[in-house]
């Protein structure tokens, strides 16, 4: 099947048709629509499907000539998107890897080590707060217990809702074994920002991952009538908040870096009522460790200092802090030779994004493989890549796969 | 029966048991089963029921001695509920009106023209953003067309949940036969601030209402992902927003008025995206109207010019504005003679919140009372009476009742 053929399948799937975003979440009705798909996409190519303990999917290409213990080759990424998402994140790679088998099967290829095609859990982490939950279970990132606290805003925990899709959450964490049956992982993923584009180049390579992370911040202060509270008697959780907004800019333009309030809950949230609290969420990204800490100390001093203005109390939880990732230098170099050798010209790019193959990164050598986004648009409807750039970049993975699959 | 025996009656209905709070919205299952409540109180005590064309309810206690087209004298209030909004306001004046028609009964008093229990639909305006709709419907107030288009949260229209409910929605709008029959309306409310309690008071009057409105305004900006979006490429809706929220205290701080905001939805509100809308809603209040429209012009100009360094736009709705309201002076004068002549000493206040009893105003004679709130706490759990002041409410509605009814 083409690339096109097997896209337009997963497209109809979570689609908000309002907007033409997209609302997949982990563990979700749509989750398991996806799930059903990849299996369906898995066993149309007879690849042997498995779920591992902490919910990834996995589709294997036996290698038959494969000696015992062989490492493998695995590609793939995620299927959830963050509320009206777009189309690419996570998906273009599940549905490249299957397209670049279709590829080298066409060709006559025949592996000397298995190939595998991953699906990684809730790497959005719009349901559960942790971005890259399943990978960060694999790898022993989180604590099992830790994952099944965790609550989605529903506050169903994430072991209720893996018990209602029919997973064992007693099974969940560092899987070893797994882990150490691969080799190599690669993961191709729309470029999320145009430096491609403005490149010119079609496919590039990544070279690291920006250190970042997210902190929950509660501020709470005293439900009361708008109407009737005087100014000196409130304790307005809203203001402090409004303060810390303002200031994250101010911090990231000062540090070089990226600061970012997106997601804001008021409570109760009526028009004509003060708030009792405000829990906001703060994503901060940073080329270099400093800066990035810099940028969180003082959005975080803004916050306080304004909340103690309001008789307002904040606390801080960091939800989840990932170190910067350099991809592994060898992998990196062995991916560009192999696009190289087929006149692919791929510029070597960082990114502010965090991946599964940056968590993965700890544990065995991952690289990345970025396809052109004209607008740079991400995490939105408007994200788009064009269907030639798309296939340009199974080609691409095709040719990687190739090699690493080949020894 | 007891004040306390009714009011405990009532207490369950729509209650959330994790704050104490209550989430009684207009139209749903919990306004029903406060409609039922309503029904059985009122059939207990020989109370004849309607729904109006509207979805108020009332309770007649009709009389035998009235004269053809006697006025008649209504009291009452409203069950619904800011979200987590405490157990007092509007409820209070609905259990103290029929607690009052119980005392007047025990002592033996047959009015000389009908009084009425009345139950005002949607007075906060939970669901549906527009506070008062029963009673501007009623009054004409809101056009038909304009109610029966707004829509809740989840998109559903006023039409819509009335017919759900079993109310037609094409029945709504001004009612001048049933406002004709009213001669005046007395409003028994707890106190939204502690005036009283300052005073050492246990019941006032009102004296007016403050001018004061909701806005809605929308800022649109571009969702992008926030961890590779370039600060210059940005679009993002919340600074606006967050200006707007400071300007709003700094406003009502210069100009002696009250600005808030206490709603706010930024979508699609994943911590990982810079948000694409951010839709708040801001209430201000005055105690004069110059003052008032000073407050809102400089929160307005604050988010239009921070709207405009951040490549967003901002659309302002004025979704409910009120005049000031100054209650009838010869209502309020018989009012305080009625509670004089039994040794109620009853300040005269004014108030910053708005009630059904002020948009009646414009057509009959309207008055009300304000039961003493210790805290001055309000649209929270924590707003609280005294039983004992809510018996002292009880009797000093039933004498202000017997007066009225009795000529």
């Amino acid at each position: 099947m083409s690339f096109t053929g097997l896209w337009d399948t997963l497209l109809p799937i979570g689609r908000d048709y309002s907007t033409g975003g997209y609302r997949r979440f982990a563990w979700t009705a749509e989750d398991e629509q996806c799930r059903a798909w990849f299996t369906h996409s898995a066993a149309e190519r007879n690849l042997r499907t498995h779920c591992d303990r902490n919910g990834n999917l996995w589709a294997w290409w036996d290698s038959p000539e494969a000696p015992d213990g062989a490492a493998a080759v695995v590609t793939g990424s995620h299927l959830d998107s963050v509320p009206d998402g777009g189309a690419f994140d996570g998906p273009l790679g599940v549905v490249s890897a299957f397209a670049s088998i279709d590829l080298l099967r066409e060709r006559g290829f025949t592996p000397a080590r298995p190939v595998a095609v991953a699906v990684f859990r809730e790497e959005e982490g719009a349901r559960f707060g942790v971005a890259c939950l399943g990978s960060r279970l694999l790898t022993g990132a989180i604590t099992p217990d830790a994952a099944r606290a965790l609550r989605d805003v529903n506050g169903i925990s994430l072991a209720e809702a893996m018990a209602t899709a029919g997973h064992d959450p007693d099974g969940i964490g560092h899987d070893e074994d797994l882990l150490a049956s691969i080799g190599a992982y690669v993961e191709l993923h729309i470029e999320q920002g145009r430096a491609l584009a403005d490149l010119d180049a079609t496919v590039g390579i990544a070279e690291g991952i920006w250190p970042h992370g997210r902190w929950r911040l509660d501020f709470t202060g005293r439900a009361d009538h708008a109407g009737t509270a005087a100014l000196a008697d409130r304790h307005d959780p809203m203001l402090p908040y409004a303060a810390a907004a303002l200031a994250a800019r101010q911090a990231a333009a000062a540090n070089g870096t990226l600061a970012t309030f997106g997601k804001v809950i008021a409570e109760p949230g009526a028009a004509n009522a003060i708030c009792s609290t405000v829990t906001a969420w703060l994503d901060a990204r940073g080329s270099q460790e400093t800066a990035l800490r810099a940028t969180v100390d003082e959005v975080l001093a803004a916050a306080q200092r304004a909340a103690g203005l309001n008789g307002v109390t904040v606390a801080v939880r960091p939800e989840s802090i990932t170190p910067p990732v350099t991809f592994d230098v060898g992998l990196r170099e062995r991916v560009a030779a192999s696009l190289s050798a087929r006149g692919i010209t791929a510029p070597v790019l960082p990114t502010g994004a965090g991946h599964d193959a940056g968590v993965l990164s700890a544990w065995l050598p991952a690289a990345m493989l970025f396809v052109r986004n004209p607008s740079g648009i991400s995490h939105a409807p408007a994200e788009h890549a064009d269907m030639a750039d798309c296939a340009a970049g199974v080609e691409a993975l095709a040719a990687v796969l190739h090699d690493l699959a080949s020894r």
